[in-house]
């Protein structure tokens, strides 16, 4: 049934934007490059954001909130750190606004202009370690486990919904902790959430790795990253988790008292997620005809659709419907009875198609005598008649098995686009051909990674931790490499 | 046991602001009047936010996200709105820094200024009905029941540690309705879900009623609120409820086609509550000790202290100390377990009390002997003897009675701190006295209601819902009033 959708080997780009607006996740707002994510979009990322919160907590981390604005200096104490941020953020200068003595109107008042400039944060490292002076004294304040949910602004120029937008919503983990090896350790375990997350809630596969030198981080030793795999065969950075050695404390002067009563420099980390995983969800599995939500982050996992004519059909077909909706709900299953009579069953299944609810219920009177209801998936479309006897279960059951089948879907689907590379015309070929992830060796200067860069527009996704470390040679230069590294084109 | 706290009777001003550093809830940021909520205060934020979120689920709205910019020309589309707002708001003006010419730093890049001005919302009506203006055109769209959590910033000239900052978290709902009435519907039914907010999770009582027009929202047609009552007898706004009739809809030309089919513009409400709640809980209930906590509010509901020597005893401790915080947490009580040989306990009591953590329960060897605790209620500090049989049930209730007493206490300090006034000398004295809630009669006039603030500092808090309805005369002005009103100095 078409939504009116482009097609995605048509056009996947516009598939991606209309799907976005028509599915009701988010539009753009008359902020240049700021998004409103409506209702429906905002539930999916509450359902992401209540998941995380959890494993944020379980691996000992609490949440606290930091203000939004950073003054000028502070941005620019770590060197790289501003001149990572300075070109894209946004500038307050003023505090006030008045009528213009023309009459014409509200201006800013030129009187109110702010002694120093504030930046509205795009990323909270110095304004935190600015406070982390004065909350760290001892080894016995640490580690220092925070995490923070924001907004965050960086003035891109070419924004896309989700994906890359002026404001988004994420949130910052900014950990402080006595030893550099701890602090490996929690940037690693961090890196390490986010792929469980990713995996066991997204339904996404991801490759773990480090990133090369010239895409880390500004102010970090190492950035960890996850990179997933979009449909059209290009990449995707899910989450980065950054090991930030003592940078930050020797630009904020953290030091603390170690168990032998020496003055040291603090160690730290910070690692993020952001509203761009809404994007990864949306391309990693949907299809032409809408989303498709893994059951275990869709806002409804299941909808029921009476199929009636007249009120009475209607009232007995409710009677059931409420049952098993309330035998669902037991089941920890969210579940939307629409009972509209203002649209018709065929509009109401193209709709929740769209929306990407996992399971659809339809209930009619053929089925109320037969005591079965009709089961559709949205991930494979397939339906079944199920008896109204035991249909909890199974339900529960189906779920379980489509958050299980749209995994393997996406593994699949990036196995066969994942290419052991050897030569650099291959290389390019396959790039214009398919995409995906192209293994290859790298010389593992920047000078070639920027050169492979320039010339197709791939770049090096990470240094991946798993997999086969044999050396070999690089596919631009010819010089040893230590390990295959991922290429891609990438969002 | 001193904590080194003020005392209120002294200073209620510094018991405050040192209570809210020293029990690690908030503290000032290197950015004039911005916050940093500490991970202690930001934890009973986020039990605040979950039942609110929770309420207005239940009351059928979604939440949502809006940018945290908004043009200047929006802000001025509502006359009374803009002329509310201008005088406290940052300006966003470039979108860019630099590097300076001369190596002095980075700059503010002058090629980078924005066409229009940005401001960093001091609330979101104006983006939020320009954004309605699309998602509305018939009957069928209504009601639009959206909330979101969001930060704001107005920048106050004098600023106080949750009560009055210039940045603070907030929620702020917008709804959209078809009829007047049901919009007014909708303004009451929230001032209602606060009052239940307040009173049985804050158990902080409160007094509901409707803003004079001077004290309204600038935008609103009426402005519903609670009220609560500090002990220092001073006011506390808890949280604002705006029937905004058709004035947004107009600035925003937000129309619908009614069941008839005829154009009509949609009626709004708007309703916010913010971090000044943590402000009105620590100041309705804390004592000189430290915090007092609801126990429904408490991040840890239940402290267990071991008092021990040597690891032996500790350990055998320990072991009953687990099973007691499985129990406990069986029945979904929050415990902690503070077993860190750093501190004694006598240390460790005083940490929790000024903490406000509700229960403490303390483990000796004696108690292990005689398989008892000894259980302190952090409210009355009353101490007594319990089995270790039966301790889950026993918490629970107490934690119940906690909860109750801790509303009980304020609604009796609330009683007899308000007084039923008949002239003006009085009215003055018991405000330089000992403040509280007055209730005078008042002509209905913005003149006399600006001489009583101007002369005593006193403001009229609401018009109260219920109670005596009783005409009578203006303290004042000796002029009729149709009924008393709730008159107080406030926060």
């Amino acid at each position: 049934m078409s939504k009116g959708l482009p097609k995605r080997n048509e056009d996947y780009s516009a598939w991606y934007n209309e799907l976005v607006k028509k599915a009701d996740l988010a539009e753009n707002s008359a902020v240049r490059g700021c998004m409103v994510i409506k209702p429906y979009g905002y539930s999916i990322w509450e359902k992401m954001q209540a998941q995380l919160d959890k494993m944020f907590k379980e691996t000992g981390h609490t949440n606290a909130y930091f203000p939004v604005f950073i003054p000028k200096s502070y941005l620019s104490k770590e060197a790289s750190h501003v001149e990572g941020f300075a070109k894209e953020c946004a500038v307050v200068t003023h505090y006030r606004l008045k009528n213009a003595d023309d009459g014409s109107g509200v201006i800013v008042d030129p009187e109110a202009k702010l002694e120093e400039e504030l930046i509205v944060r795009p990323t909270s490292e110095t304004v935190i370690w600015s406070t982390y002076k004065n909350w760290i004294q001892s080894y016995r304040d640490l580690p220092l486990l925070v995490n923070q949910w924001a907004n965050v602004v960086r003035w891109e120029m070419r924004t896309r919904l989700f994906l890359r937008t002026a404001e988004f919503l994420w949130q910052e983990g900014h950990t402080a902790h006595e030893t550099k090896d701890e602090a490996i350790e929690e940037t690693v375990r961090m890196m390490g959430v986010y792929a469980e997350f990713a995996e066991k809630y997204m339904a996404m596969p991801v490759v773990k790795g480090v990133k090369s030198e010239s895409e880390r981080f500004a102010g970090a030793i190492d950035t960890y990253c996850i990179e997933a795999l979009m449909q059209d065969g290009k990449a995707l950075q899910a989450g980065t988790s950054h090991f930030l050695g003592q940078n930050f404390a020797k630009a904020f002067d953290v030091k603390f008292a170690n168990r032998e009563g020496a003055l040291e420099y603090v160690w730290g980390t910070s690692w993020g997620v952001s509203t761009r995983l809404m994007g990864a969800l949306i391309m990693a599995h949907s299809d032409d005809d809408g989303l498709v939500l893994p059951p275990k982050l869709a806002p409804h996992q299941v909808v029921i659709v009476p199929i009636f004519k007249g009120e009475d059909q209607l009232r007995q077909i409710s009677e059931e419907a409420e049952k098993i909706k309330r035998a669902l709900s037991n089941q920890n299953i969210s579940v939307k009875y629409d009972d509209r009579d203002t649209h018709k069953p065929g509009w109401k299944f193209a709709e929740y198609e769209l929306k990407g609810v996992p399971v659809r219920i339809a209930i009619g009177p053929r089925d109320l005598e037969q005591k079965t209801v009709e089961v559709a998936r949205r991930d494979t479309k397939e339906k079944q008649v199920i008896p109204m006897e035991g249909l909890d279960d199974a339900i529960a059951d189906l779920l379980d098995d489509i958050q299980a089948n749209i995994y393997q879907k996406a593994l699949q689907f990036r196995e066969s686009n994942t290419h052991t590379v050897d030569d650099y015309e291959t290389f390019k070929k396959l790039l214009d051909d398919k995409g995906g992830f192209l293994l290859a060796h790298w010389d593992g200067t920047a000078e070639t990674e920027e050169r492979i860069k320039t010339e197709t527009k791939a770049t090096i996704r990470c240094i991946p931790l798993a997999g086969n470390k044999t050396p070999g040679t690089c596919i631009y230069s010819g010089k040893p490499s230590q390990q295959r590294v991922v290429f891609a084109r990438a969002y």
